[in-house]
């Protein structure tokens, strides 16, 4: 649809930080951020003076909502002493960062600026679950949320969709539980750090230790199909189809590519950024296809000349089990209804042929909505350098890997190519 | 303090529009979108097709605040048929929409589209006073708005500062609110249109319908120290200080420059852009200047190469009469502390030598906060292509004019010169 489009000059990544996610009743944002921002300057093997930073990008869905606090991007700016340098807040729901990525990538492309820092923050577990509820359907469209069509239900109509149209059923996505549930545990910064069968163990302890009738679930899916280990939240979505409520942030130094190497002899390349618009479910062309994801990956495959054959490995946005099996189609990593199938076989796992979410996924690692993006984006740089510790794909040389981002019903969907040279 | 920098290439504007700014019961942030989009595609003389638009910056404050509706990106690219092309909301308090102007303007420098779509919108009267008071306090800093200083309160501490400094006083910004009140009627888009003659006789005359005692007000000064006529809000603040609340949008057509002339032979040109974030006031060096003026200020009279005695005419952001002065000795058109002088000398009106807010100012034409950044560009977009009507600035040739938006208590500010060639 859209011309191929190039960038006018290159962009590199040369840091990244993430905090610990997860629900922090004693940290705030400020705090958040500040852990994530540390860690990203011990990441800059060959140093940096933060002085050098030029100008900010900063994705935040609704701290408004949640904290009533907006106008983010000078408090982070007053936070790292970098007052009087630009700031600027992006909002795409739950893309609301790599919104902000891709302004910065685009800043410094233009010529403006050579030295960016970018990054996301959310403060969401101050605020009861009724609440998050209904801050995140600030996120959908008004012809949804308003008319009670909140996040569960919507990826329910989904599920449902993709389960009519291809004949999968719950137990296809219960396979996508169990894979991020199996790499949360290698990643340090994960909410939750237990697989399902150390999960089934713990409910089989307790029960023994209080003398009450202890399951007999015989695997994983067994134990996800028994509503009491598994109950559900909006048909057939439940409880571990969905993502958690967090609190966290990410961010990364990006500067222009003819100059990465001063920081890093390890920079991680922009190879192609890309970001799409849909029309919510009443408008959508498709119940089992996000279109904004289709001209975010155009965007992006066209600016990289990338096929999705070379994507080694991808981080998608996981909020609910269903949107990871939509999202590998999208971006044509495999046919259209056959996601399941392949999922099924194995392919997603870490050892598989594409690694999909070893973070843990947002299932796992935790979506605290405005950080998600570039912490996905994080993982993928861990992954390009080789620094993802016990989750590291083994048995291969990684050169090309990507993040895909969704906010709202998909009404902004982002694909983003990076690439080690 | 930063290097000078320059775009990879140029960025005209050729089309713009926005819509009555003002208290609409009946209307909604689409319909105001929708307003303000169909004057711009009027304003493009030789026509243009809506699908080659390619990519939308939004901004918005809090929406989520006002409305309890987020992710305006997607809503508004839905709404003008757009989708799926990508679309991003900016941020920055009430200077939000000139971050999407400056982020779609580096998405062009950049290489990566030609034709992008950016604008603003707020719809604020759908709340009492007392809550959009609540609601802007949270574009103030964490240690401001919850202790209870809220913008009021802000701008009179600065007012304060600035005459125990300077030795103005209260009848030097009564000239501010007196020539906004004389631009206003001659602008069909404000919200108010009469002048404070028109409302002092309107006084008087319900005062003799009603048989009670008619105000001796001699001249406007007169009436503006009346507190019967002008109520104080937060000393030095009074009624007629202080921008009302208001709905509205405001869009433009940004292009590359090599492409501008076929849409129209009369393009304006983005000469500068720049951005600053301040510290709020308990950091401030100063209370009678904002530091992210002088950064906006110092990035984009460095790419323009312009100095202040070429910027031909401005608006400013004058949400309250003492902003408007610290901005016109901020951007460096009146020595620190000589402003309320040229004002007072009538240096700022249409026909003096530096015409400031001819559109009204915020405090007349209204500040739809999201809005009002684009639309600051609108009015200097009219007045260099000779369009503003009964409120041209007269006896002189237009070249180059400016805009300066703030956001928060001076945590953004940015800074845009655009020109004529």
């Amino acid at each position: 649809m859209q011309k191929e489009k190039k960038l006018g000059r290159g962009v590199a990544i040369v840091g990244a930080g993430m905090s610990r996610f997860g629900m922090f009743p004693d940290k705030d944002s400020k705090d958040l951020f500040a852990e994530a921002y540390q860690e990203m300057v011990a990441s800059i093997d060959k140093g940096f003076d933060p002085k050098d930073i030029e100008a900010i990008w900063i994705g935040n869905f609704s701290n408004d909502f949640f904290i009533h606090q907006a106008h983010w991007g000078p408090i982070i700016s007053d936070l790292l002493g970098l007052a009087p340098r630009p700031a600027t807040r992006t909002e795409g729901a739950c893309a609301s960062s790599t919104l902000a990525f891709r302004d910065a990538t685009m800043a410094i492309a233009s010529g403006l600026y050579d030295v960016v820092l970018v990054g996301g923050v959310e403060e969401m577990s101050k605020r009861t679950t009724e609440e998050v509820t209904e801050g995140l359907a600030l996120a959908t469209f008004p012809y949804e949320g308003r008319a009670g069509f909140t996040f569960p239900g919507v990826f329910g109509a989904l599920a449902t969709a993709y389960f009519a149209k291809y004949g999968a059923g719950r137990e296809h996505l219960m396979n996508i539980t169990i894979k991020s549930h199996e790499n949360a545990p290698l990643n340090p910064k994960a909410q939750f750090n237990k697989t399902i069968a150390d999960l089934m163990a713990a409910k089989k302890a307790k029960a023994e230790r209080e003398g009450k009738p202890v399951p007999d679930w015989r695997d994983e899916k067994e134990a996800l199909w028994d509503p009491k280990f598994n109950p559900p939240v909006a048909w057939p979505m439940h409880l571990f189809d969905c993502c958690p409520i967090s609190d966290g942030a990410s961010c990364m130094l990006l500067v222009a590519e003819d100059i990465a190497r001063s920081f890093t002899d390890e920079p991680v390349y922009v190879a192609g950024i890309g970001q799409g618009s849909g029309r919510g479910l009443h408008a959508a062309p498709s119940l089992t296809s996000f279109e904004a994801n289709k001209h975010a990956a155009a965007e992006a495959y066209g600016m990289s000349g990338y096929k999705p054959q070379d994507i080694q490995f991808a981080e998608v946005h996981d909020c609910f089990s269903i949107a990871e099996l939509i999202h590998i189609e999208d971006l044509g990593f495999f046919e259209a209804g056959e996601g399941y199938k392949a999922v099924a076989e194995g392919a997603t796992r870490r050892e598989g042929s594409m690694p999909i979410n070893t973070s843990g996924g947002l299932k796992c690692k935790g979506h605290p909505v405005g950080a998600t993006g570039v912490a996905q984006l994080y993982e993928v740089w861990k992954q390009l350098r080789g620094e993802a510790g016990e989750r590291q794909i083994p048995g291969r040389e990684l050169h090309v890997g990507a993040a895909q981002n969704l906010g709202g019903t998909g009404g902004t969907c982002t694909f983003t190519i990076l690439e080690r040279r």
